[in-house]
């Protein structure tokens, strides 16, 4: 056996609390060297005599990827302690027990020896708001999504989608545009819309605040707000705003009079400052997002600062009854920071959903005290690699949804916000090389994952676009310009989503093969099983699926019944798909 | 390369900032397995045109076991951001590269695809007090350590040390009694004391509280704590006491209100109740610890107790300015509670010690939210298994003992508490099979290893006894009966600790030999280099350290200067040790 690959800690993801009375235990061993884990546990009092009295439970092998097998198992221990060691059977057959003390031969005597769950604590968990597991969201960047009120239209207002978007151009986007198309939106299914900065700004996309008190004068003011919650929460759908706390704008005024003050700025310990006189001319004296001299970094260790930013936090939701905050940059600010903004925030409103911008592993932040969920770039790089731009085949896309899958306790994947590009990034059409059918592909693998999954506004209707500032084009609102029939299968997919309950989010993903430009994963949920096959190639592809053996399906996109006998082979158009429930067994 | 064995992730304690200015880096792999490994990195904005510009450095093996290499480095980025990725080189002289998009070939293009530290924030430091760094801890139990005042003694106290300790009987020590021999702990070196505790409760081990706002009236009052506190203070020596949190005694008075009027107690939510009758009857019907019905565990949750427990944390610091809170069964109260506990703490007064009872791995309550130190059983552990009962041998002792110099971070190792034995253990001199060589051969590896080292009252005059209540005897004042060579040797440890700066806290450990009842370990501060070399058998050792070729020493327990040439044997005596000063080159 090798023992070096072993993985385990007493801690996140590795041992967590999934809710008030479960426990769960995950272990990584090499791919293949162990046949079976048996996991010794007891409550750490359950003594006979001098010997500790243990059980074992087989644990499961929850995903494989080419180096590691992970295993799981559930325990509602009723004291809510648990002492847990793990006996893993090698496939050389030989025995070896893993402890805190490490590998031995024999079971340790000494209790002590074992791993700890010392108490499970109800206000320890994480817990993230429940509508947020069947949400599905719709990113909206204001300025280019519906002009609704031209008398708002800042100076230079080019007319709607007359030139390519640039770092400083303007269309006029608004909130009433947004109010104006709400029914376009609830046609499509969506139950959310999260909004990039809609407060006061310079730039078209208004991350350089300048006052987080206001709403943009160009997109409306309170009362538009007001009015865009109030018609979002009529039609069921959720209003996620933008929180950008990393940095505030250059002509956010305390920044504006630390420039006028400078030493003598009330407002210079609010900042990064690392010399005077304070200057953005050139490479900034100053901390910033990036090096960007127009956005310079708060410096939110600061009380007075820290309270002013908890104040925005709670105005929006206090006021204007808001549903979300997404935070930018949020790995950049300070976990204390975000500690008492999650306290501010839930108390104000229970379940207002916080979601950080982290792009890159974050497991710090999702502890329970902090976030209730990242933007998953985890996921949308292993999709986009792999339907998109096809840079990595089958089995890669596998392992790295598998570790996707694994990163984090089952409990915190429910709530990932799932995206496949946003105004960060290309769009999805323009990745795929304006492959439609592999954008299919990519919708139906984020409608069929866990998570919460989120549409680009008008990726749905096949709009393209490179890189930011390409990929912030105005929203094609001309129906004869739309990609209908792409938009009927989104619509298709939400429908699908929220009518079958094993499509979405509570359930089960289980790959059943990745390989030869196909993938068949399996979706349960209590005794419901759906089977999603896709095809990410130009060719037709015939694969076997032993588990249709002998069973009744529906094909769902075919509305199909079918029967299967031995012959499980099931063929799959070019970048074609299936979804088969299945019934019965025949 | 075995890569299944490379261990990494972007949190603690594979990555963390030290301090304000200088982020660790940690990787573990096969033992053997890797020749070098190269950290690439640099701040995410350093790119020319398109192309992210790195740098390389290589990283150092800072501890091996049979199975793991341990590498860190330490880099000090200019704008506290960071992105970073390994380049392994196999002794197989295969090359990889490991990012957090997992192994490939190549420098991924991608920065994205690079591990991140986003932010350097001072605010988010592992940060306990410096003064515990320098720390010599003395454990005193009060009821056993001397009587100054029989007027306070229970009714039923026995003449002092006159029967063997039972759970239930009285000898009458008290505060005064600690205070009449603080002259004793002065002369020995301590320079601050951990109280079992001393508020009002049922039993002789007060663990079992009636009034967290009293002193025990068999232990003194008010003015004896404030006088305590006060002549400890005079002598250099902080305190610190015992908040048991976790659970209550019986015989408090909220509980014993829900004993009274059940339901209609005001209260029934800052207990763990399971159902009506309340009873600790037979099997308590409500949590406690472990299943002792006499503790019945306080929900931590409950915000009106919470806000009592606060209160309590807070006025002992306010009122009696003791140094340090040491937190009772700390691992069984929730996370909540830990964090609100050490804002209130640190408020009160900045440099207060928070030292939580935690057995097992502490992750989780040592990322600088919650403790600063846990009463460090890991190491207690391998000392007592290896010098005092000779379970492990001299290589299982090494990897133990590097496993818990890497288990946590550099800045957290440096304020562990390290026990050898405590009231909750039998004594170190009986585990050790009343051999006291061996008892010396653990003082002096706890005295020369990083971290706080504590001495339970009475083992450094060879008090005996076995596990609870066994360990908690009567102190020993009658010199006669003392153990004096002991006491003398253990003083001079602590002398040594003091004035020789590379053999205490603030320096680097690394072991150089262990093999064949044999260790030997360098200790690093600046350019002083401290050699200890210890015979863990009851035969004469010749070994030989290479590292003494062509050195001049100084032997700090001989206090003889020597030389070496090419010939490097060492011999040790039975149960022996050196401490080689390496002076210079010949």
């Amino acid at each position: 056996m090798f023992i070096e690959a072993i993985k385990h800690r007493a801690a996140n993801p590795y041992l967590y609390a999934r809710n008030k009375e479960t426990i769960d235990i995950m272990i990584e061993t090499k791919k293949d060297d162990v046949d079976s884990i048996g996991l010794l546990y007891a409550d750490p009092h359950n003594f006979e005599g001098e010997k500790w009295q243990y059980e074992i439970t087989y644990m499961v092998k929850t995903g494989s990827t080419k180096l590691t097998d992970y295993w799981k198992i559930s325990i509602k221990p009723e004291y809510r302690r648990l002492r847990y060691g793990f006996r893993c059977i090698g496939n050389d057959k030989k025995e070896i027990i893993y402890t805190e003390r490490g590998f031995s031969n024999a079971v340790p005597k000494d209790i002590n020896a074992f791993f700890c769950f010392p108490f499970l604590h109800e206000i320890d968990l994480f817990q993230a708001p429940e509508w947020v597991k069947d949400t599905v969201w719709y990113q909206i960047f204001p300025e280019r999504f519906a002009n609704g009120d031209d008398s708002l239209n800042p100076k230079n207002t080019l007319p709607w989608a007359s030139e390519a978007p640039s770092p400083s151009n303007f269309f006029g986007g608004d909130i009433q545009g947004v109010i104006d198309h709400l029914g376009y939106l609830s046609d499509l299914g969506i139950t959310g819309i999260y909004f990039t900065p809609i407060f006061k700004s310079y730039s078209n996309h208004k991350y350089d605040t300048i006052d987080y008190f206001e709403i943009d004068p160009h997109f409306g003011d309170k009362a538009s707000l007001r009015k865009l919650v109030e018609e979002c929460h009529k039609r069921g759908m959720k209003v996620m705003l933008d929180a950008v706390f990393n940095h505030s704008g250059y002509y956010f005024e305390p920044f504006q009079d630390v420039l006028k003050n400078q030493e003598k700025s009330r407002y210079k310990e609010w900042f990064h400052l690392k010399d005077f006189p304070v200057s953005g001319e050139d490479f900034p004296n100053y901390d910033a997002f990036g090096h960007v001299a127009s956005m310079p970094k708060l410096n939110t260790a600061n009380k007075e600062l820290k309270q002013y930013l908890l104040k925005v936090a709670r105005y929006w939701i206090e006021e204007f009854d808001i549903d979300g905050w997404r935070l930018d940059v949020a790995n950049e600010v300070d976990h204390v920071f975000w500690r008492e903004f999650r306290n501010i925030v839930k108390e104000t409103k229970p379940d207002v959903y916080i979601l950080g911008e982290v792009w890159h592993d974050s497991i710090k932040w999702l502890q329970g005290d902090q976030f209730d969920a990242v933007m998953n770039y985890p996921f949308t790089n292993s999709a986009v690699e792999y339907f998109a731009t096809q840079n990595i085949d089958s089995q890669n896309f596998k392992d790295n949804i598998t570790n996707v899958l694994h990163m984090y306790p089952e409990n915190v994947n429910e709530f990932a916000f799932n995206l496949l590009d946003s105004h960060d990034t290309a769009r999805i059409l323009t990745m795929a090389n304006k492959n439609k059918n592999r954008v299919k592909l990519l919708y139906l693998f984020q409608f069929s994952f866990i998570g919460s999954p989120c549409i680009y506004y008008g990726d749905e209707i096949g709009m393209t676009g490179g890189d930011d500032p390409e990929c912030r084009d105005c929203m094609e609102w001309n129906e004869e310009k739309q990609d209908r029939d792409l938009y009927q299968f989104v619509k298709k997919l939400i429908q699908m989503r929220k009518e079958i309950s094993g499509f979405g989010n509570k359930s089960q993903f289980q790959f059943l093969k990745a390989e030869n430009d196909v993938i068949a994963y399996l979706k349960k949920k209590d005794e419901q099983r759906l089977l999603f096959v896709l095809n990410n190639s130009n060719r037709k592809k015939i694969t076997n699926i032993e588990i249709l053996a002998n069973k009744s399906v529906k094909e769902l996109f075919a509305n199909k019944y079918m029967t299967f006998n031995d012959n499980t082979k099931v063929t799959i158009d070019e970048y074609g798909y299936h979804c088969f429930q299945i019934l019965q067994k025949n």
